[in-house]
Protein backbone atom coordinates (compact mmCIF):
# COMPACT_ATOMS: atom_id res chain seq x y z
CA UNK A 1 0.00 0.00 0.00
CA UNK A 2 0.95 4.03 -0.07
CA UNK A 3 2.41 5.32 2.76
CA UNK A 4 -0.44 7.94 2.64
CA UNK A 5 -4.14 6.67 3.55
CA UNK A 6 -5.16 9.04 1.13
CA UNK A 7 -5.68 8.71 -2.35
CA UNK A 8 -4.61 10.60 -5.51
CA UNK A 9 -8.44 12.01 -6.86
CA UNK A 10 -9.19 12.16 -10.61
CA UNK A 11 -9.18 15.53 -11.52
CA UNK A 12 -12.74 16.05 -13.56
CA UNK A 13 -13.53 18.68 -16.31
CA UNK A 14 -17.33 19.76 -15.49
CA UNK A 15 -18.51 19.96 -19.14
CA UNK A 16 -21.45 22.02 -17.89
CA UNK A 17 -19.72 24.72 -15.27
CA UNK A 18 -17.37 25.36 -18.28
CA UNK A 19 -19.78 26.46 -20.70
CA UNK A 20 -21.85 27.90 -18.21
CA UNK A 21 -18.76 30.03 -17.27
CA UNK A 22 -17.05 30.65 -20.30
CA UNK A 23 -13.59 28.38 -19.29
CA UNK A 24 -12.18 25.17 -18.40
CA UNK A 25 -13.97 24.69 -14.95
CA UNK A 26 -12.10 21.22 -13.02
CA UNK A 27 -13.37 19.46 -9.76
CA UNK A 28 -10.83 17.63 -7.83
CA UNK A 29 -13.17 15.13 -6.83
CA UNK A 30 -12.34 14.39 -3.28
CA UNK A 31 -15.51 12.87 -2.58
CA UNK A 32 -14.06 9.68 -3.56
CA UNK A 33 -11.76 9.76 -0.99
CA UNK A 34 -12.14 6.07 1.39
CA UNK A 35 -13.33 8.06 3.93
CA UNK A 36 -15.50 10.28 1.63
CA UNK A 37 -14.19 13.16 1.72
CA UNK A 38 -11.00 15.59 1.72
CA UNK A 39 -10.25 15.61 5.79
CA UNK A 40 -8.30 12.14 5.55
CA UNK A 41 -5.54 14.36 3.87
CA UNK A 42 -4.90 16.24 6.77
CA UNK A 43 -5.81 13.52 9.40
CA UNK A 44 -4.12 10.65 7.96
CA UNK A 45 -0.81 12.72 8.05
CA UNK A 46 -1.35 14.30 11.35
CA UNK A 47 -2.44 10.20 12.79
CA UNK A 48 0.76 8.66 11.13
CA UNK A 49 3.07 11.69 12.86
CA UNK A 50 1.14 11.74 16.12
CA UNK A 51 -0.10 7.91 16.85
CA UNK A 52 2.44 6.14 17.15
CA UNK A 53 3.32 6.44 20.93
CA UNK A 54 -0.27 6.54 21.77
CA UNK A 55 -3.20 3.98 22.45
CA UNK A 56 -5.68 5.18 20.06
CA UNK A 57 -7.51 8.40 18.86
CA UNK A 58 -10.22 10.46 19.88
CA UNK A 59 -12.43 12.93 17.03
CA UNK A 60 -15.62 14.62 18.51
CA UNK A 61 -17.28 15.15 15.09
CA UNK A 62 -20.49 13.44 12.92
CA UNK A 63 -19.22 14.49 10.30
CA UNK A 64 -15.96 13.83 7.72
CA UNK A 65 -13.80 14.65 10.15
CA UNK A 66 -14.90 11.74 12.45
CA UNK A 67 -15.07 9.22 9.53
CA UNK A 68 -11.31 10.37 8.30
CA UNK A 69 -10.66 9.41 12.17
CA UNK A 70 -11.86 5.87 12.08
CA UNK A 71 -10.54 5.61 9.02
CA UNK A 72 -6.90 6.37 9.32
CA UNK A 73 -7.24 4.60 12.61
CA UNK A 74 -8.48 1.30 11.65
CA UNK A 75 -5.75 1.30 8.74
CA UNK A 76 -3.03 1.95 11.59
CA UNK A 77 -4.32 -1.07 13.52
CA UNK A 78 -5.85 1.27 16.28
CA UNK A 79 -8.48 2.21 18.65
CA UNK A 80 -10.73 5.35 17.83
CA UNK A 81 -13.25 6.82 19.93
CA UNK A 82 -15.72 9.49 17.81
CA UNK A 83 -17.69 11.46 20.59
CA UNK A 84 -20.99 12.82 19.00
CA UNK A 85 -23.72 14.80 20.58
CA UNK A 86 -26.93 13.46 21.06
CA UNK A 87 -28.93 14.72 17.65
CA UNK A 88 -26.48 12.75 15.46
CA UNK A 89 -28.51 10.40 13.24
CA UNK A 90 -28.66 7.25 13.79
CA UNK A 91 -27.25 6.70 10.28
CA UNK A 92 -23.89 8.48 11.32
CA UNK A 93 -23.46 6.52 14.31
CA UNK A 94 -24.12 3.04 12.22
CA UNK A 95 -21.03 4.53 9.45
CA UNK A 96 -18.85 5.27 12.14
CA UNK A 97 -19.27 1.66 13.49
CA UNK A 98 -19.05 0.53 10.16
CA UNK A 99 -15.24 1.73 9.90
CA UNK A 100 -14.48 -0.27 13.60
CA UNK A 101 -14.69 2.83 15.80
CA UNK A 102 -16.35 3.13 19.47
CA UNK A 103 -18.98 5.99 19.25
CA UNK A 104 -19.44 7.90 22.21
CA UNK A 105 -22.66 9.88 22.33
CA UNK A 106 -22.61 13.15 24.60
CA UNK A 107 -24.03 16.27 25.43
CA UNK A 108 -26.55 18.16 23.12
CA UNK A 109 -24.45 19.64 20.92
CA UNK A 110 -20.87 19.67 19.08
CA UNK A 111 -19.12 21.72 22.30
CA UNK A 112 -20.12 19.35 24.86
CA UNK A 113 -18.89 16.68 22.32
CA UNK A 114 -15.67 17.86 21.96
CA UNK A 115 -15.24 18.93 25.45
CA UNK A 116 -15.58 15.14 26.21
CA UNK A 117 -12.93 14.30 23.64
CA UNK A 118 -10.77 16.40 25.14
CA UNK A 119 -11.53 14.87 28.34
CA UNK A 120 -10.59 11.60 27.39
CA UNK A 121 -7.53 12.56 25.15
CA UNK A 122 -6.55 13.36 28.50
CA UNK A 123 -7.52 10.74 31.19
CA UNK A 124 -6.73 7.91 28.41
CA UNK A 125 -3.70 9.08 26.92
CA UNK A 126 -5.55 9.45 23.21
CA UNK A 127 -4.34 11.46 20.30
CA UNK A 128 -6.97 14.29 19.97
CA UNK A 129 -7.85 14.91 16.22
CA UNK A 130 -8.59 17.97 15.75
CA UNK A 131 -11.45 18.66 13.40
CA UNK A 132 -9.57 21.66 11.51
CA UNK A 133 -7.14 23.93 13.53
CA UNK A 134 -4.04 21.99 13.11
CA UNK A 135 -0.69 22.43 10.95
CA UNK A 136 -0.23 18.68 10.50
CA UNK A 137 -4.11 19.23 8.74
CA UNK A 138 -2.97 22.00 6.72
CA UNK A 139 0.09 20.24 5.84
CA UNK A 140 -1.83 16.87 4.77
CA UNK A 141 -4.35 18.94 2.74
CA UNK A 142 -2.17 20.67 0.77
CA UNK A 143 -0.78 17.24 -1.29
CA UNK A 144 -4.19 17.91 -2.83
CA UNK A 145 -2.32 20.86 -5.00
CA UNK A 146 0.42 19.18 -5.94
CA UNK A 147 -1.90 16.69 -7.50
CA UNK A 148 -3.49 19.37 -9.08
CA UNK A 149 -0.23 21.01 -10.47
CA UNK A 150 0.79 17.17 -11.42
CA UNK A 151 -2.82 16.41 -13.66
CA UNK A 152 -2.65 19.74 -15.11
CA UNK A 153 1.22 19.22 -16.17
CA UNK A 154 3.95 22.03 -16.67
CA UNK A 155 3.32 25.38 -17.22
CA UNK A 156 -0.64 24.62 -16.69
CA UNK A 157 -2.12 27.22 -14.21
CA UNK A 158 -5.22 27.76 -12.49
CA UNK A 159 -6.81 30.95 -13.07
CA UNK A 160 -8.37 30.68 -9.59
CA UNK A 161 -9.01 28.02 -6.56
CA UNK A 162 -12.52 28.05 -5.51
CA UNK A 163 -13.36 25.97 -1.85
CA UNK A 164 -15.32 25.98 1.13
CA UNK A 165 -14.69 27.35 4.47
CA UNK A 166 -16.48 25.51 6.98
CA UNK A 167 -13.51 25.73 10.33
CA UNK A 168 -10.88 27.24 7.46
CA UNK A 169 -9.00 23.70 7.10
CA UNK A 170 -9.26 23.47 3.79
CA UNK A 171 -8.04 26.95 2.95
CA UNK A 172 -5.55 26.88 5.38
CA UNK A 173 -4.23 23.59 3.39
CA UNK A 174 -4.89 25.16 0.05
CA UNK A 175 -2.45 28.05 0.81
CA UNK A 176 -0.06 25.84 1.77
CA UNK A 177 -0.28 23.84 -1.52
CA UNK A 178 0.15 26.59 -3.62
CA UNK A 179 2.89 28.05 -1.93
CA UNK A 180 4.90 24.22 -2.19
CA UNK A 181 4.34 24.28 -6.03
CA UNK A 182 4.66 28.37 -6.73
CA UNK A 183 1.49 29.58 -7.43
CA UNK A 184 1.13 31.93 -4.21
CA UNK A 185 -0.37 34.47 -7.45
CA UNK A 186 -3.34 31.93 -8.02
CA UNK A 187 -6.42 33.53 -6.36
CA UNK A 188 -8.23 31.86 -3.96
CA UNK A 189 -12.56 32.65 -3.38
CA UNK A 190 -14.05 31.58 -0.42
CA UNK A 191 -17.43 30.35 -0.27
CA UNK A 192 -19.66 30.06 3.23
CA UNK A 193 -22.62 28.85 3.33
CA UNK A 194 -25.30 32.10 5.29
CA UNK A 195 -25.52 30.64 8.71
CA UNK A 196 -22.12 29.13 9.08
CA UNK A 197 -20.36 32.08 7.89
CA UNK A 198 -17.85 32.45 10.44
CA UNK A 199 -14.81 33.34 8.46
CA UNK A 200 -16.81 36.29 6.46
CA UNK A 201 -18.03 37.77 9.80
CA UNK A 202 -14.60 37.30 11.01
CA UNK A 203 -12.93 39.30 7.93
CA UNK A 204 -16.31 41.58 8.17
CA UNK A 205 -15.22 43.11 12.05
CA UNK A 206 -11.43 42.78 12.03
CA UNK A 207 -11.28 39.89 14.62
CA UNK A 208 -12.65 36.70 15.38
CA UNK A 209 -16.09 36.03 15.76
CA UNK A 210 -17.92 33.11 17.44
CA UNK A 211 -21.32 32.70 15.74
CA UNK A 212 -24.31 32.54 18.12
CA UNK A 213 -25.20 29.70 16.46
CA UNK A 214 -25.17 27.44 13.09
CA UNK A 215 -27.99 28.50 10.92
CA UNK A 216 -27.45 26.49 7.81
CA UNK A 217 -29.03 23.52 6.36
CA UNK A 218 -25.44 22.11 6.58
CA UNK A 219 -25.01 22.06 10.10
CA UNK A 220 -22.23 19.50 10.69
CA UNK A 221 -20.11 21.11 8.00
CA UNK A 222 -19.81 24.97 10.08
CA UNK A 223 -17.53 25.44 12.72
CA UNK A 224 -18.77 28.61 14.97
CA UNK A 225 -15.42 30.23 15.04
CA UNK A 226 -13.17 29.99 12.34
CA UNK A 227 -9.56 28.70 12.83
CA UNK A 228 -7.13 32.09 13.74
CA UNK A 229 -4.27 30.95 11.11
CA UNK A 230 -7.32 31.22 8.40
CA UNK A 231 -8.76 34.64 9.71
CA UNK A 232 -4.27 35.57 10.01
CA UNK A 233 -4.08 35.36 6.06
CA UNK A 234 -7.10 37.07 5.07
CA UNK A 235 -5.55 39.82 6.92
CA UNK A 236 -2.22 39.34 5.16
CA UNK A 237 -2.77 37.83 2.01
CA UNK A 238 -4.17 39.56 -0.74
CA UNK A 239 -4.55 36.23 -2.69
CA UNK A 240 -8.22 35.81 -1.19
CA UNK A 241 -11.44 36.49 -2.27
CA UNK A 242 -14.07 35.56 0.05
CA UNK A 243 -18.15 35.24 -0.76
CA UNK B 1 -0.58 15.59 -19.21
CA UNK B 2 0.32 11.60 -18.97
CA UNK B 3 0.46 10.02 -22.27
CA UNK B 4 -2.77 8.32 -22.15
CA UNK B 5 -5.92 9.80 -21.58
CA UNK B 6 -7.58 7.60 -18.52
CA UNK B 7 -7.05 8.38 -14.99
CA UNK B 8 -6.04 5.69 -12.50
CA UNK B 9 -9.48 5.53 -10.74
CA UNK B 10 -10.18 5.23 -6.91
CA UNK B 11 -10.34 1.50 -5.74
CA UNK B 12 -12.60 1.74 -2.63
CA UNK B 13 -14.12 -0.48 -0.58
CA UNK B 14 -18.24 -0.68 -0.30
CA UNK B 15 -18.28 -0.84 3.43
CA UNK B 16 -21.67 -1.91 3.19
CA UNK B 17 -21.45 -4.62 0.53
CA UNK B 18 -18.26 -6.09 2.26
CA UNK B 19 -20.60 -6.48 5.47
CA UNK B 20 -23.30 -7.69 2.97
CA UNK B 21 -20.68 -10.58 1.74
CA UNK B 22 -18.86 -10.97 4.83
CA UNK B 23 -15.17 -10.06 3.14
CA UNK B 24 -14.02 -7.34 1.61
CA UNK B 25 -15.42 -5.81 -1.62
CA UNK B 26 -13.41 -3.11 -3.35
CA UNK B 27 -15.10 -1.14 -6.17
CA UNK B 28 -13.01 0.46 -8.95
CA UNK B 29 -14.46 3.58 -10.04
CA UNK B 30 -14.81 3.70 -13.61
CA UNK B 31 -17.46 6.26 -13.29
CA UNK B 32 -15.00 8.66 -12.31
CA UNK B 33 -13.11 8.74 -15.47
CA UNK B 34 -13.64 11.94 -17.70
CA UNK B 35 -15.77 10.18 -20.55
CA UNK B 36 -17.83 9.04 -17.08
CA UNK B 37 -17.06 4.99 -18.11
CA UNK B 38 -13.87 2.69 -18.46
CA UNK B 39 -14.17 2.75 -21.94
CA UNK B 40 -12.22 5.73 -22.50
CA UNK B 41 -9.24 3.45 -21.46
CA UNK B 42 -9.56 0.80 -24.91
CA UNK B 43 -10.73 3.76 -26.97
CA UNK B 44 -8.25 5.84 -25.79
CA UNK B 45 -5.57 3.47 -26.34
CA UNK B 46 -7.31 2.57 -29.81
CA UNK B 47 -7.28 5.77 -30.84
CA UNK B 48 -3.60 6.59 -30.02
CA UNK B 49 -2.32 3.84 -32.18
CA UNK B 50 -4.81 4.87 -34.91
CA UNK B 51 -5.88 7.82 -35.54
CA UNK B 52 -2.97 9.82 -36.43
CA UNK B 53 -2.62 8.58 -39.85
CA UNK B 54 -6.63 9.27 -40.36
CA UNK B 55 -8.90 12.59 -40.65
CA UNK B 56 -11.13 12.03 -37.30
CA UNK B 57 -13.08 9.17 -36.08
CA UNK B 58 -16.39 8.23 -36.10
CA UNK B 59 -18.22 5.64 -33.79
CA UNK B 60 -21.94 4.46 -33.67
CA UNK B 61 -22.90 4.67 -30.23
CA UNK B 62 -25.04 7.13 -27.93
CA UNK B 63 -23.59 5.43 -24.63
CA UNK B 64 -20.24 5.03 -23.20
CA UNK B 65 -18.62 4.25 -25.82
CA UNK B 66 -20.05 7.42 -27.98
CA UNK B 67 -18.67 9.35 -24.91
CA UNK B 68 -15.51 8.01 -25.30
CA UNK B 69 -14.56 8.57 -28.63
CA UNK B 70 -16.22 12.39 -28.39
CA UNK B 71 -13.34 13.00 -25.57
CA UNK B 72 -10.54 10.82 -26.75
CA UNK B 73 -11.11 12.99 -30.53
CA UNK B 74 -11.26 16.28 -28.61
CA UNK B 75 -7.95 15.56 -26.88
CA UNK B 76 -6.29 14.42 -29.83
CA UNK B 77 -7.47 17.87 -31.79
CA UNK B 78 -9.05 15.33 -34.41
CA UNK B 79 -12.74 15.52 -35.57
CA UNK B 80 -15.31 12.87 -33.86
CA UNK B 81 -18.52 12.45 -35.94
CA UNK B 82 -20.88 10.23 -33.37
CA UNK B 83 -23.67 8.43 -35.15
CA UNK B 84 -26.42 7.62 -33.28
CA UNK B 85 -29.98 6.23 -34.19
CA UNK B 86 -33.10 8.81 -34.04
CA UNK B 87 -34.39 7.18 -30.83
CA UNK B 88 -31.54 8.54 -28.73
CA UNK B 89 -32.33 10.98 -26.42
CA UNK B 90 -31.78 14.87 -27.13
CA UNK B 91 -29.74 14.60 -23.75
CA UNK B 92 -27.16 11.93 -25.28
CA UNK B 93 -26.90 14.22 -28.59
CA UNK B 94 -26.11 17.35 -26.28
CA UNK B 95 -23.50 15.62 -24.22
CA UNK B 96 -21.54 14.76 -27.08
CA UNK B 97 -22.01 17.93 -28.53
CA UNK B 98 -20.24 19.50 -25.46
CA UNK B 99 -17.48 17.09 -25.93
CA UNK B 100 -16.66 18.53 -29.30
CA UNK B 101 -18.15 15.89 -31.47
CA UNK B 102 -20.26 16.15 -34.63
CA UNK B 103 -23.36 14.36 -34.28
CA UNK B 104 -24.93 12.37 -37.29
CA UNK B 105 -28.89 11.00 -36.41
CA UNK B 106 -29.26 7.97 -38.84
CA UNK B 107 -32.05 5.42 -38.76
CA UNK B 108 -34.22 3.74 -36.34
CA UNK B 109 -31.79 1.20 -34.53
CA UNK B 110 -28.50 1.38 -33.68
CA UNK B 111 -27.93 -1.18 -36.65
CA UNK B 112 -28.64 1.37 -39.13
CA UNK B 113 -26.71 3.49 -37.20
CA UNK B 114 -23.19 1.89 -37.21
CA UNK B 115 -23.69 0.59 -41.12
CA UNK B 116 -23.69 4.42 -41.75
CA UNK B 117 -20.67 4.58 -39.42
CA UNK B 118 -19.03 1.95 -41.76
CA UNK B 119 -19.92 3.87 -44.72
CA UNK B 120 -18.44 6.81 -43.59
CA UNK B 121 -15.41 5.52 -42.25
CA UNK B 122 -14.51 4.29 -45.95
CA UNK B 123 -15.70 7.35 -47.64
CA UNK B 124 -14.67 9.78 -45.68
CA UNK B 125 -11.63 8.25 -44.79
CA UNK B 126 -12.50 8.32 -40.69
CA UNK B 127 -10.45 6.07 -38.16
CA UNK B 128 -13.97 3.47 -37.05
CA UNK B 129 -14.02 3.29 -33.50
CA UNK B 130 -15.74 -0.27 -32.56
CA UNK B 131 -17.64 -0.13 -28.94
CA UNK B 132 -16.06 -2.96 -27.69
CA UNK B 133 -14.65 -5.68 -30.50
CA UNK B 134 -11.19 -5.21 -31.03
CA UNK B 135 -7.74 -6.01 -29.95
CA UNK B 136 -6.32 -2.39 -29.05
CA UNK B 137 -9.66 -1.97 -27.04
CA UNK B 138 -8.74 -5.11 -25.02
CA UNK B 139 -5.24 -4.04 -24.18
CA UNK B 140 -6.68 -0.76 -22.96
CA UNK B 141 -8.95 -2.13 -20.83
CA UNK B 142 -6.57 -4.04 -19.13
CA UNK B 143 -4.97 -1.47 -17.64
CA UNK B 144 -7.57 -1.83 -15.13
CA UNK B 145 -6.13 -4.57 -13.17
CA UNK B 146 -2.69 -3.50 -13.22
CA UNK B 147 -4.11 -0.07 -11.30
CA UNK B 148 -6.07 -3.05 -9.37
CA UNK B 149 -3.02 -5.12 -8.23
CA UNK B 150 -1.06 -1.17 -7.89
CA UNK B 151 -3.36 -0.20 -5.22
CA UNK B 152 -3.33 -3.56 -3.56
CA UNK B 153 -0.01 -3.49 -2.90
CA UNK B 154 1.79 -6.82 -3.46
CA UNK B 155 0.81 -9.72 -2.35
CA UNK B 156 -2.86 -9.04 -1.94
CA UNK B 157 -5.12 -10.89 -5.05
CA UNK B 158 -8.55 -10.27 -4.98
CA UNK B 159 -10.47 -13.48 -4.74
CA UNK B 160 -12.51 -12.76 -7.98
CA UNK B 161 -13.86 -10.01 -10.00
CA UNK B 162 -17.00 -9.48 -10.75
CA UNK B 163 -17.97 -7.40 -14.11
CA UNK B 164 -21.06 -6.44 -16.43
CA UNK B 165 -21.23 -7.84 -20.49
CA UNK B 166 -22.71 -5.75 -22.83
CA UNK B 167 -20.39 -7.01 -25.61
CA UNK B 168 -17.53 -8.69 -24.20
CA UNK B 169 -15.01 -5.74 -24.38
CA UNK B 170 -14.83 -5.39 -20.92
CA UNK B 171 -14.17 -8.93 -19.85
CA UNK B 172 -11.92 -9.53 -22.92
CA UNK B 173 -9.52 -6.96 -20.96
CA UNK B 174 -10.04 -7.95 -17.77
CA UNK B 175 -8.65 -11.38 -19.11
CA UNK B 176 -5.55 -9.45 -20.51
CA UNK B 177 -5.07 -7.61 -17.79
CA UNK B 178 -5.35 -10.22 -15.11
CA UNK B 179 -2.96 -11.92 -17.60
CA UNK B 180 -0.61 -9.03 -17.75
CA UNK B 181 -0.42 -9.26 -14.22
CA UNK B 182 0.18 -12.75 -13.55
CA UNK B 183 -3.18 -13.42 -11.77
CA UNK B 184 -4.63 -15.95 -14.43
CA UNK B 185 -5.98 -18.29 -11.12
CA UNK B 186 -8.26 -15.44 -9.86
CA UNK B 187 -12.32 -15.94 -10.90
CA UNK B 188 -14.07 -13.62 -13.14
CA UNK B 189 -17.96 -13.61 -12.33
CA UNK B 190 -19.37 -12.35 -15.29
CA UNK B 191 -22.90 -10.33 -15.03
CA UNK B 192 -25.64 -9.61 -17.56
CA UNK B 193 -28.93 -8.16 -17.43
CA UNK B 194 -32.21 -10.37 -18.56
CA UNK B 195 -33.19 -9.29 -22.08
CA UNK B 196 -29.50 -8.07 -22.59
CA UNK B 197 -27.93 -11.78 -22.02
CA UNK B 198 -26.31 -12.42 -25.47
CA UNK B 199 -23.10 -13.90 -23.70
CA UNK B 200 -25.02 -16.24 -21.78
CA UNK B 201 -26.97 -17.09 -24.60
CA UNK B 202 -24.07 -18.32 -26.54
CA UNK B 203 -22.26 -20.08 -23.71
CA UNK B 204 -25.59 -22.29 -23.34
CA UNK B 205 -26.16 -22.55 -27.46
CA UNK B 206 -22.57 -23.49 -27.33
CA UNK B 207 -21.91 -20.89 -30.24
CA UNK B 208 -22.86 -17.03 -30.82
CA UNK B 209 -26.26 -16.50 -30.47
CA UNK B 210 -27.78 -12.89 -31.95
CA UNK B 211 -30.54 -12.37 -29.67
CA UNK B 212 -33.90 -11.25 -31.51
CA UNK B 213 -34.00 -7.90 -29.94
CA UNK B 214 -32.86 -6.06 -26.21
CA UNK B 215 -35.43 -5.88 -24.00
CA UNK B 216 -33.23 -4.79 -20.77
CA UNK B 217 -34.36 -1.52 -19.60
CA UNK B 218 -30.32 -0.38 -20.27
CA UNK B 219 -30.80 -0.60 -24.09
CA UNK B 220 -28.05 1.15 -25.05
CA UNK B 221 -25.79 -0.95 -22.17
CA UNK B 222 -26.78 -4.32 -24.22
CA UNK B 223 -25.40 -5.90 -27.72
CA UNK B 224 -27.29 -8.31 -29.35
CA UNK B 225 -24.52 -10.84 -30.04
CA UNK B 226 -21.22 -10.97 -27.71
CA UNK B 227 -17.95 -10.76 -29.45
CA UNK B 228 -16.24 -13.69 -30.51
CA UNK B 229 -13.26 -13.72 -28.23
CA UNK B 230 -15.52 -13.71 -25.04
CA UNK B 231 -16.88 -16.67 -26.59
CA UNK B 232 -13.82 -18.55 -26.92
CA UNK B 233 -12.76 -17.47 -24.04
CA UNK B 234 -15.88 -18.84 -22.22
CA UNK B 235 -15.27 -22.25 -24.04
CA UNK B 236 -11.35 -22.35 -23.15
CA UNK B 237 -10.81 -20.51 -19.65
CA UNK B 238 -12.10 -22.08 -16.54
CA UNK B 239 -11.53 -19.12 -14.94
CA UNK B 240 -14.98 -17.50 -15.75
CA UNK B 241 -18.44 -18.10 -14.15
CA UNK B 242 -21.23 -16.60 -15.79
CA UNK B 243 -24.56 -14.98 -14.25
Amino acid sequence: MANHFHLNTPLLESVAMSKLVGTAVYLKMENSQPSGSFKIRGIGHLCQQMVRQSKGVVCASGGNAGMAAAYAARKMGVPATIVVPSSSPQLVVQRLQDQGATVKITGKVWDDANAEALRLAETEGLTFVPPFDHPLLWQGHGSMIAEVAASLGPGVKPGAVLLSVGGGGLLCGVIQGLKDVGWTDVPIVAMETVGAHCFNAAVKAGRLVTLDDITSEAKCLGAKTVCKKAFDYSQCNEQITIF
